[in-house]
């Protein structure tokens, strides 16, 4: 018999309780054990709850309960979560967390603390989706060119309305936050830095790449409007909130920004609050993932699943999928020599003159233009859409500060990465 | 160091040999081991060879060499590599396989045979995505209650041609062989066996129930016409050759044929020799597997990922993903009870009163009809498509005799089933 300790016992923790006994008879049949939550830890033992488990609001009665075999660590939260579940694994329990926070910034901590003890975090990226099973296991043979990942639901969800229903940002904003499916402070979800701890995590399983969200290019979705959607589709593209690793030599690109993404592509077809990774590998070609990023069953789905693992018997994969420094030896690529083609959407005055302007400026900075859209003239500003070939990051952010200066441009040039 | 033999030196065997090779650095960082090819065997001794690793022509040379630590299985057939897999195991070597022929005969006698030590079959099922580990272990938590595969691409490779460029079968079949999509005899794979063997491991796995190739449905594309295609598009389905397992109470459904698949699902996005992979969790929900399912590299990938996993130490899974057996009480459905949608093609004589014929034929077996289109006459024929609500297969079968006995109709009607 296996004896689980749930430290949060909110909607994860609530699911994870409840799979293990309604799915007793499958999971036990899976493990070859019994697996029994011996104790949940919850701030507030008066609340009303719907499962009926022993509960305590003191962490120590679960973290040094010798008959506790392994630590599900769902509180959220980075520093409070570090401290449990360093104590955890130096009084020699296995654990297993769901939480992208916490390992966005101590992972490589952790793994030294937990040596030879099972850690598993399955369902910190991707919810339901067993994707770093795939890439630390299933994909071990390759070198890994690049993986794009939609993995933030809520963003996926509002990108989704407006290029389906041509609605704005904020009216669907709002419908995600009434449905559920955004916080009532969206900033983490919408700015994407819930999308950067996940990627961040699957970067150090693929590359062996210490890095923490502060070091990376981080753009939420906030400006998107009807316009850029427009463009995308005029062009064969689709909008998405993406997460981007890609190997440059000795370099990662690591980097989450809202994309133009040709739509003939997989991963242009996740559609809703689903998310979808599409992993390249020098020997595999493209495998993409795809399923429910979030929820507390399809998230509990995973925690379950690294439970079992544990209750299977043992370690075999290193956690951060490496047994050896190597890849490690990659470097982040620093923010301006990443190379890849933009879509800019300038507010220009309506006058002769202005595109010769405009171009003027790219050239000056080398970046050639691939199409250009001239929308009809509303007062006396028009819209001008346009594509650039690859070009480097410094390029476009100089020539993005150049147009600005111009006359002529009304507002700050809106700016999207184009991902071919 | 971890030291293999491969038996059977072909397109994936050489692939696995150059990989480990020229991916030395990551594999053995991953492993945390050297892992070394010390042999193949191979028939012919004298073929020249692009790859230099030791070869012999003697099987044994490799099964009784005590320095030998892991066999791969690359030989093909089923009896054959039965015996010689079945030696290494009673020798006490782990064993990786991509022959899902042997495992769709002999998985369950040699699940027995294995015991404690690793027996890896990752490359049988869908090439290079990694959808065994995934069932077997990501999904564990969940009872599974259907798969839906499109897992064989040279079946989705000419379905997606038909659909996209409205050309017949038999040209994009000799399109097909002559990219080396297909085999010269092709039977195999457009007669569905092939996709009927990786669906019984796929099952075992979800379900733990023993079936063998003889035992199911198993139906290919070779009907399919322009006709097909044409109602398909018109009623917003696409073609899929797809390898369908499903519970239905304590009873599994194993069937491979063509259907009609909603555009608007996932799988239905898998074109052209890609497989893809839909699993619907009773906690997960839906998440989909995708990538290349053939060539040497893509299945080596696979091949090489087992081999990690067991040099990085020991046997964590029970082969067919059950310590103990349970839903292994679940029972075959027979052919006849099961319960889906289907489609009709009827070349039908061009005169008043066949409809009515054909309604009464219909409705004798209780069979409700759901929407109709009749093509314009060519000479005194009509050709009359449509789709049925949901009936026993029974029922169908009947209806289809009934029907092909009307002076009506004038040759024998084609069905297609619905997966909606």
């Amino acid at each position: 018999m296996i004896r689980i300790g749930i430290i949060g016992v909110g909607t994860v923790g609530t699911s994870v309780a409840e799979i293990l006994e309604s799915n007793r008879d499958i999971i036990c049949a899976r493990a070859g054990k019994e697996i029994v939550v011996k104790k949940g830890v919850v701030r507030d033992l008066s609340r009303q709850r719907t499962i009926d488990i022993p509960l305590t609001d003191n962490v120590d009665d679960v973290l040094d309960d010798p008959e506790i075999d392994i630590i599900v660590e769902l509180m959220g939260g980075v520093e409070e979560p570090y401290a449990v579940v360093k104590k955890a694994l130096q009084n020699g329990k296995a654990v297993v967390t769901a939480n992208k926070a916490l390992l966005a910034y101590h992972r490589y901590e952790l793994q030294e603390v937990a040596g030879e003890l099972p850690f598993e975090f399955e369902a910190s990226v991707a919810g339901g989706i067993p994707i770093i099973k795939a890439l630390r296991e299933g994909l071990s043979a390759n070198h890994i060119e690049s993986i794009k990942g939609i993995i933030n639901g809520t963003a996926n969800y509002i990108l989704t309305k407006m290029m389906n229903e041509g609605a704005d940002f904020t009216p669907v904003l709002k419908e995600a936050q009434a449905l559920g499916y955004a916080e009532a402070d969206p900033t983490f979800d919408i700015g994407g830095f819930d999308a950067a701890h996940k990627l961040l995590i699957l970067a150090s399983i693929a590359y062996g790449i210490e890095t923490k969200p502060e070091d990376i290019l981080i753009e939420g979705i906030e400006s998107v409007t009807q316009d850029d959607i427009s463009f995308a589709k005029e062009f064969g593209y689709t909008l998405k909130l993406l997460g981007i690793a890609k190997k440059v030599g000795d370099y990662v690109e690591l980097r989450v920004h809202p994309a133009l993404v040709p739509q003939r592509q997989m991963i242009a077809k996740v559609d809703g609050v689903m998310n979808g990774i599409s992993v390249i590998g020098d020997k595999v070609g493209e495998t993409m993932y795809y399923g429910p990023g979030a929820g507390g069953d399809a998230t509990a789905s995973a925690v379950i699943s690294d439970i079992i693992a544990i209750a299977r018997g043992g370690k075999s994969s290193p956690m951060l999928g490496f047994k050896r420094p190597l890849e490690s030896g990659l470097v982040l690529l620093e923010r301006d020599a990443v190379v890849t083609k933009y879509y800019l959407r300038l507010k220009v005055a309506d006058r002769p003159g202005v595109l010769a302007k405009v171009s003027q400026v790219m050239g000056e900075q080398n970046i050639s233009i691939e199409t250009m859209l001239q929308k009809p003239a509303r007062g006396d500003a028009a819209t001008l859409l346009l594509s650039t070939h690859a070009c480097k990051e410094r390029a476009m952010q100089d020539a993005l500060k150049d147009l600005f200066r111009l006359d002529s441009v009304k507002e700050r040039p809106v700016m999207i990465r184009i991902e071919d």
